[in-house]
């Protein structure tokens, strides 16, 4: 089909999007379940609603439209979510919740009822930016992923429970199971790639056939505080020295084979933190990615046995924690032919990619066949609000995306 | 003379002082300007009068204890600070103002008026720990080495203008001049070792003959922020990549001429601090010290030239500003003869040492003599609320002191 997209409202969309949690000129800081989060999905459902599709919001705050088929059976499904990084930019999570608006709106008007039902979704929580252990909380829901005990367990890092911050904007956390979904049979999502690969080679799209694989190591490195005149180097505990020799060491480990493997140290916090003073503590995350499997469990181990080896050199206690563990995920052969055969069907110039990023579709494979749609990011930048797609390969990538459901829901 | 202390008196007035501010069970948290700060300086004030001394308080805040002599012109004087850092334990500065009270009360007691007029000063200020640039701010206004437009320049972590400060307290910056002293002749000061050298070598007093050099850097990396998995490493610009190696290279520099060099990264801001974000810029303290002026000038220059060539190397931006910048202080032979006599007199074995540890001392060197006493610290520890000095090691410290004086202002 000849996709028709209007280009500036999907730009006006972006926009107006960002409004909710606006940060600064062209930034986003929008958690999950706050005032502007809940503001921003109240948005999306308007948009759902306007588009004529049915609209439902389930047991943790996703907001769903509907575009009911002709047939009964599984649903074919796409969307991203809505909350940001802290501060984050206007494309992360949002670029593909428009889009999945946008095509499914492109859909009704030029093509009507579908044969198989499509949904479009709007997820509540990707980032971990508001609670580091709530991990893809919008996709885990409807996975069934979430334990029973999470929402009164889990909290932010101002120490509120998850279950109140869904109790404050009307959720119930005990009714969070009637979230699953067991009905989706594909599921895409559109994202910027918030990498630099596409902008390197000149492309709009990128079609991605797997997902990295992502541990976030929360490492605790515990020296003594000594006086930083008094005490003479040879006899000091100095976490410092042991966090600067592990951060170097964790990403040389990676720098060795990369690409694909990634590691970054993002967060730093040090006890008491005072100029004059040896460290008594230096708390940090490690974030260790790549896409094959057994070379991201040798890279953990390495990285592992060097933290151990300089802690235990240096007289340091160390512990950790890896809230955030999730295995490499391909996508199903069949949606990425299909992503591909419809950029090619639309004249759009494509390569295949995984990605470096985690994302919600890595747990929707566990109940669908899942593949995803990159559309460029400027400068390769995101989690920041400098991030930025054109709105040209915004619609690109919405036009292989309504293309590709068309295949799949009309055909 | 046989100097009679009082030891359960000197462990009622460390434990009464430590009240104001307390910070769990051994911690003190008292700066500058502070209530609690304005508490332990009326608690200062009160013991002076009960030990006979004529009270006054000068334009920034400093205490002064006074038992005038019969001649006219300059004065002996010893004290030490009254602030903490946050938090700090109970003897740092604390200690000194205490052996000051003690030494004038058993002076007092013993051996009546003094020849010479001898003064005792609880400083109101030496830590840094709410004004980082505050640089010894009782010291300073007797030794006016205040600038006049410090007061409103200058602000505490939270934006605290110090005129500000000083107004809550009752003090008028305007009248800072006014706490100059041109009639010091000899300053000496005892303080906690803050370091392992005597528990080491098991002797209870040191007496210092130098104190060490300082410079505190502030230093500010740049780079870029990125997704932490799409940005490939090579083309990172990650200023913590740059903080490890800067972090390890400058205290490697220390290292290999230590002791008696120190070098220390206390400090550490990362921004934005996310998890799954390489940092955009990392802003760190460096902490250079030795007590030997040529030697502490080539360790400036090797840890600069580091500086710059990591950062160069790497595509980061680098600047660094040097808000604390003291050089090496010599104490005055004649000083610290007296106080080695006094201690063979008293039959309390010592050592000499340097100081690893910046002291007002350092300052009053600009208008005084000059010397110092060190009272041992249990292992070492200091800014910390797990400093811990023994009553009997403060009362040889102060018999010592006591003794110093009595030999300058009575004989």
């Amino acid at each position: 089909m000849d996709v028709a997209v209007d280009a500036s409202l999907v730009e006006q969309h972006v926009f107006e999007l960002a409004r909710h949690g606006a940060f600064g000129e062209t930034g986003v800081w929008r958690t999950v379940y706050s005032p502007e989060w809940a503001a921003a999905q109240e948005q999306v459902a308007s948009w759902f609603a306007d588009a004529g599709l049915e609209v439902r919001r389930d047991a943790v705050g996703n907001v769903w439209g509907r575009l009911s088929g002709e047939e009964a059976g599984s649903v074919i499904a796409t969307g991203s979510h809505i909350d940001s990084q802290t501060p984050g930019g206007r494309y992360d999570g949002a670029l593909g919740v428009i889009a999945a608006l946008t095509a499914l709106r492109a859909l009704h008007a030029q093509v009507g009822r579908p044969r198989r039902t499509v949904e479009a979704v709007s997820l509540c929580e990707e980032e971990g930016s508001r609670f580091h252990a709530a991990n893809f909380w919008g996709s885990r829901a409807i996975t069934g992923t979430i334990a029973a005990d999470e929402p009164e367990q889990m909290t932010d890092f101002d120490g509120v429970p998850m279950a109140d911050a869904m109790r404050a904007v009307g959720l119930d956390p005990e009714r969070i199971p009637e979230a699953v979904r067991d009905d989706i049979d594909t599921w895409i999502e559109l994202h910027i790639e918030q990498g630099p690969i596409l902008e390197e080679e000149e492309l709009p799209v990128g079609v991605v056939d797997a997902i990295t694989g992502i541990r976030h190591y929360v490492v605790e490195l515990v020296g003594r505080s000594d006086h930083a005149g008094a005490r003479p180097m040879r006899s000091r505990l100095d976490p410092m020295q042991g966090f600067a020799e592990i951060a170097s060491g964790v990403i040389g480990i990676a720098l060795e084979d990369a690409p694909p493997a990634v590691t970054t140290v993002g967060r730093v916090h040090v006890e008491p933190n005072l100029p004059a003073a040896v460290p008594d503590r230096v708390t940090f995350t490690v974030d260790s990615r790549h896409p094959d499997p057994q070379k991201l469990n040798e890279q953990y181990a390495r990285q592992e046995q060097l933290m151990k080896e300089v802690a235990g050199r240096r007289g340091l206690e160390i512990s950790w924690q890896a809230p955030l563990d999730l295995p490499p995920s391909l996508c199903d052969p069949g949606v990425v032919d299909a992503l591909e055969d419809a950029a090619r069907e639309q004249g759009i110039p494509f390569r295949r990619m995984h990605s470096g990023a985690g994302h919600d579709t890595q747990n929707m494979a566990r109940i669908a066949k899942t593949a995803m749609l990159f559309v460029r990011s400027e400068g390769g930048r995101s989690h920041t609000p400098a991030e930025f797609t054109t709105v040209e390969d915004a619609v690109a990538g919405i036009r292989v995306l309504a293309a590709t459901l068309h295949g799949l829901a009309y055909d």
